[in-house]
């Protein structure tokens, strides 16, 4: 039975991580018999945004693991607790949490910096030959941690900072998926395109499968 | 294309609705072709729970609704505009919420009260005769106000309150349904029972399709 990271920036599409591609991600591992721990960095969300209204929450603080708590049952670990030792792959579901709380993508682009626990687990992946599956916006770290060959969809100004990172950007839709060999790393697009929830199953569950198929 | 109302009740599991629960009801209920329309009330959280450590966040409030939009990304409507005329049937997932917030099972028991546009809307889709679905704790709902015939699993404590309320309850497992045809609703006990989210997910796709099937 394969272990795999699962790796989640808060819980919510505007401010922490994407719910359904959240939960979409536990769906296909456990249905394809992998060991699921959850990790999260134990750091304050970078705002707060009223999911109903869009509005920013002033003066209300957040705590990304405890949110990220939400979406895995309370069963979460910090993100510094990670290493390779305890899994054979990592995965990355996105929403604006992976932009504003694991990087500063969202308001550097390009220029971004990427929290010291993102990095430190992916560089550790990447060197201990050990598959990365990223979905939505997530790709855009690996583009800027190792240049890596991803997909966010078909959005332009994303595909463009991901050329100015050093990565390239290859167009897929909401079902497909896109597979670096050289890195190791499988890219779905999932909520960068315009889609239903059950598109983005369809392309989560292609990403998982792929990264599974590439455990050793 | 039938539509269906999916009512909502914070977000998280121990303080709203159980995420995978929510998710999962959405993804059946899209995989089926339905046409989807969340709601959840726009009233204070009862309270605020930590799920990483299950400590209270004492002085914390959140609205129901305004969670509840992190599961739908945004698009949600107050449970007062909810009106049989608008759909074909209706969902309540599960979560403490339902028993915290939609109605004080979690505190009262069999002598709970229901949440007034909860009951509101339950009573007339009922009187409407069009079909309801609930899974996890939501089913203790249908007892209170119906006297329904449901399932929550196999809980002794909670298919007592059920009998007290005048519902009657029928053991089942975690993949599988109950329906009422005199009252026309479909129950399953989703994380009622200790599973996994993959067999969470069969027990919720029964549960959909079985209340599609109702809709006249």
């Amino acid at each position: 039975m394969p272990k795999v990271g699962v790796v989640l920036s808060g819980c919510g599409v505007f401010d922490g991580a994407e719910i359904h591609e959240s939960v979409l991600t536990l769906l296909a591992l456990d249905k394809a018999g992998a060991e699921i721990l959850c990790f999260a960095p134990d750091i304050p969300q970078t705002h707060v945004i009223q999911h109903n209204t869009g509005a920013i929450a002033t003066g209300e603080t957040r705590n990304v693991l405890s949110e990220a708590a939400r979406i895995t049952r309370g069963v979460i670990e910090p993100l510094s607790n990670a290493h390779p030792s305890l899994m054979d792959a990592i995965i990355f579901p996105g929403g604006f949490g992976v932009a504003k709380n694991l990087s500063s993508f969202a308001f550097q682009g390009a220029d971004c910096t990427i929290e010291p626990d993102v990095a430190r687990i992916l560089r550790d992946m990447h060197s201990w030959e050990k598959p990365i599956g990223m979905a939505c916006i997530s790709p855009v770290i690996a583009a800027k941690l190792f240049g890596a060959e991803v997909t966010i969809g078909n959005d332009p100004a994303t595909a463009e900072a991901i050329r100015q990172m050093g990565g390239k950007h290859i167009e897929k839709g909401v079902t497909e998926i896109h597979v670096d060999d050289a890195h190791r790393i499988v890219t779905t697009p999932a909520y960068m395109c315009e889609a239903s929830v059950s598109e983005v199953a369809i392309g989560i569950e292609r990403m998982v499968h792929a990264v599974l198929d590439m455990v050793r």
